[in-house]
């Protein structure tokens, strides 16, 4: 009988959690001995919809990933079978064997606010390593990013009052929901439904009772002073499982001790004004009103607005799948190639996806308050006025960072968003925050798109006329 | 200096994966002795916008999970000084350690078709071990039946053309990348770039070049030239990099043996005739014309209807986050209890959420081409006409389940989808495919109601008038 598979990510075996064409590519260039120096920048090429800034995530998984990236025998051998490898030599598997990421990261330390084609990671390395991590690099950081920037609209829209994370069940397996566990945190979330990231990051862990345990006892009474016995300084009672008023009275029969009631369905803001109206009437005003059920930033605002008497927020599928804009266009491009000691700036101008050329830097200049002014992005060795956002993290294949916590990231992305004015971060129709692109950046680009269309595309004309000519 | 976190799943720890009420919930059911046996339904509320049925996904690993659920000592003793388990026996935790999973899953085979509210998983266990499985289910059938549901509707686009997963990178987080893979074949795609799940689940890999192999080169026709050097059966060129016309051209040099070319930007229905016409005029009408970038059912379908000249879609993005739908609200819902021996419908009903009690089952009825008619959800005994759609899986905390391949389940989903009539399954406005509930459940749903009401509600009058006078 076959065995069912986990569909873990194989931790001797990164190598493989890649695009086949990484690893064609990687032999081709290994066959071609093209050893040179590779730079890549992943960036976002837009913003979605409704976003106007990105917290910025994932770089902590990211250097796991660059440190720990391996191929092991087994996947040497099933590489070795697919055809298309015909006719690569083995010299390129005895490589894969040895093969690990010795090259150099720049990165943007999570919680940095990040806008618009700023590159939030630089790879230097051998072109084969540097190539090959592209996939992994982008799926953790186009993910936590978009999470971290999600979570920070709807911790924003919650004006001081509590959000957590209670999305791990519709988030995009069960990685998905441990991943974006840490970005909700980063993006201002106080604690987190999932277990595991609790126990691995150090996250609080949130939760109280589901409507299994009310409906597993034979009336809501019951369940509900059962619940408290066990649990006395903790008892956050779910009232909504058949009448929610009903079971508001049931749960102020707990009396002084009862920490919280939670509504899960019907009409939020009515619901929790006559929830209040019930515990108050029974002298619980300490009493916490949670609520929780498909919620976003749009209608934790409306509640608030509207004046719904509510404390905390458990928000799932919205934020962990970042509902309305799930998908962030990350893309890892080469900038730059180092052949035989000769530094060639490299670019890409298909149709509609230009992309720019060298290693670049971001230049932040903040106001004396510290408040966000503009962005430049400049060739790295310009050295422009403002802040640099891309700090050496790996050097040579080895870590030379500091790993923040993550309250320390959470403290970093509260911070930078408190200092981004409010016009370029509100909800709906920000203004977009002043990003640039320096002279030195913009000459280069010239310089290089100019060599570029001198080799490949100069000969349009004659192209052009012969494809008329059909 | 720290050590940076994999956050990849706890393969001795699974039991950690789940959200903090269900360990709470766990613990008081234990404190309470609490040991009936439960019945879980795991099902789909509502399809999603544009959705008209769903292709199951995800059982193979609900089985792994099942099989392998645990708690390290170190998540033990983690949980243990938790402040929320203060006063919970140590018993508890004992009984955590040889925690395992005792009772029986039945399903619905991969790659059948659902609809609304019918059950897809039916777990009966003790009730902590069914009630603590119900986050990692829920996000493992949740992510890939909404993945291989959107594929479907992507492939059946496609008209026959070939689709293919290229959605790594924009997956939420590596794993991610791996379930959706995996999706995406049960769905119907012919491969995957994903090297990873090629490996593991045996799924074609498939993969060309990348602009940064172009890029890497001094010249394009240099770049196509040395690549068909050494994959000179399966060169595949990516020919947008500069100049897309430009480029077909600098593929056509490869001659006979040139197996494709691929267009990843601009107007793909005009590149894609204008790249036809070049190819075709220099006799090399037997390449294939493959096209890519945020590509979804609808850009698709218009392409072809506009005669784009296109043999094989790369699908990524759009496809591997289910971009217009990206979350399924799939529901595990208590709807059953044996205690001492005497069978107790369970059910809820929460303002918009009301849930059906007892063991259920669908039974569907095919015309004699073996084309749907209907759907029955009923009552696990009536035996009602119709193919009994959930299948034993688990017995006794065993797997008793032939687990099929990944290409009987394609085949499986297949063939179901060819027997779903064209007006169920219209990329816009499909009919909604007939579904009824049982009279025996129907009976069963108002005996229930009348009882829990008679215990939960009936007090409702009383209460009310007391509110009305606060």
């Amino acid at each position: 009988m076959a065995v069912p598979k986990s569909l873990f990510l194989p931790e001797n075996s990164l190598g493989l959690v890649t695009d086949l064409y990484q690893l064609t590519m990687a032999a081709g260039y290994f066959e071609q001995r093209m050893d040179d120096t590779a730079t890549f920048e992943l960036s976002i090429r837009h913003l979605p919809k409704n976003r106007s800034y990105l917290v910025t995530a994932g770089l902590e998984q990211v250097l796991h990933y660059l440190t720990h990236i391996a191929f092991s025998p087994e996947a040497i051998q099933f590489l070795q079978q697919l055809p298309i490898f015909n006719q690569v030599s083995q010299k390129f598997f005895e490589y894969l064997k040895n093969f690990t990421f010795s090259g150099n990261l720049y990165a943007m330390p999570e919680g940095t606010l990040a806008f618009a084609n700023e590159p939030i990671l630089r790879v230097t390395a051998p072109l084969i390593e540097a190539q090959i991590a592209e996939a992994y690099l982008l799926s953790l950081i186009n993910f936590q990013t978009s999470i971290a920037t999600k979570a920070s609209r709807v911790v924003s829209a919650a004006q001081g009052h509590e959000v957590v994370d209670f999305g791990t069940r519709r988030a995009h397996g069960p990685q998905a929901g441990i991943l974006a566990a840490r970005s909700c945190y980063i993006g201002g979330c106080k604690g987190t439904s999932n277990v595991f990231a609790a126990y691995e990051l150090d996250i609080p862990a949130v939760g109280t009772i589901a409507h299994s345990w009310v409906m597993a006892f034979e009336n809501e009474q019951d369940s509900f002073r059962k619940f408290h016995e066990i649990f006395p300084d903790n008892t956050t009672l779910l009232i909504d499982t058949y009448d929610t008023l009903i079971g508001a009275r049931h749960a102020a029969t707990i009396g002084k001790k009862l920490k919280g009631v939670r509504i899960d369905s019907g009409d939020l803001l009515e619901l929790s004004k006559e929830v209040r109206r019930i515990l108050d009437n029974e002298g619980l005003q300490h009493v916490k009103i949670v609520a929780s059920g498909d919620l976003n930033e749009d209608h934790i605002d409306n509640l608030l607005k509207d004046g719904a008497p509510i404390d905390s927020f458990g928000v799932g599928t919205e934020m962990v799948t970042s509902k309305d804009a799930p998908a962030l266009g990350g893309i890892y491009k080469l900038v730059e190639q180092e052949h035989n000691g000769k530094v060639i700036p490299k670019m890409k101008f298909s149709e509609d996806k230009l992309t720019y050329p060298c290693k670049k830097q971001v230049y932040r200049t903040l106001d004396k308050t510290g408040n966000f002014v503009n962005d430049v992005i400049g060739l790295e060795d310009e050295n422009l006025q403002g802040k640099p956002l891309l700090m050496p993290v790996i050097k040579n294949g080895k870590t030379c960072y500091n790993i923040p916590t993550i309250h320390e990231i959470q403290i970093t992305a509260t911070h930078n968003l408190a200092h981004l004015p409010e016009r370029f971060k509100r909800l709906r129709e920000a203004e977009i925050y002043p990003v640039t692109k320096s002279q030195g950046l913009e000459a280069k680009r010239h310089e290089t798109e100019n060599i570029i269309k001198d080799v490949n595309v100069s000969k349009r004309n004659v192209f052009t006329n012969k494809a008329s000519a059909y």
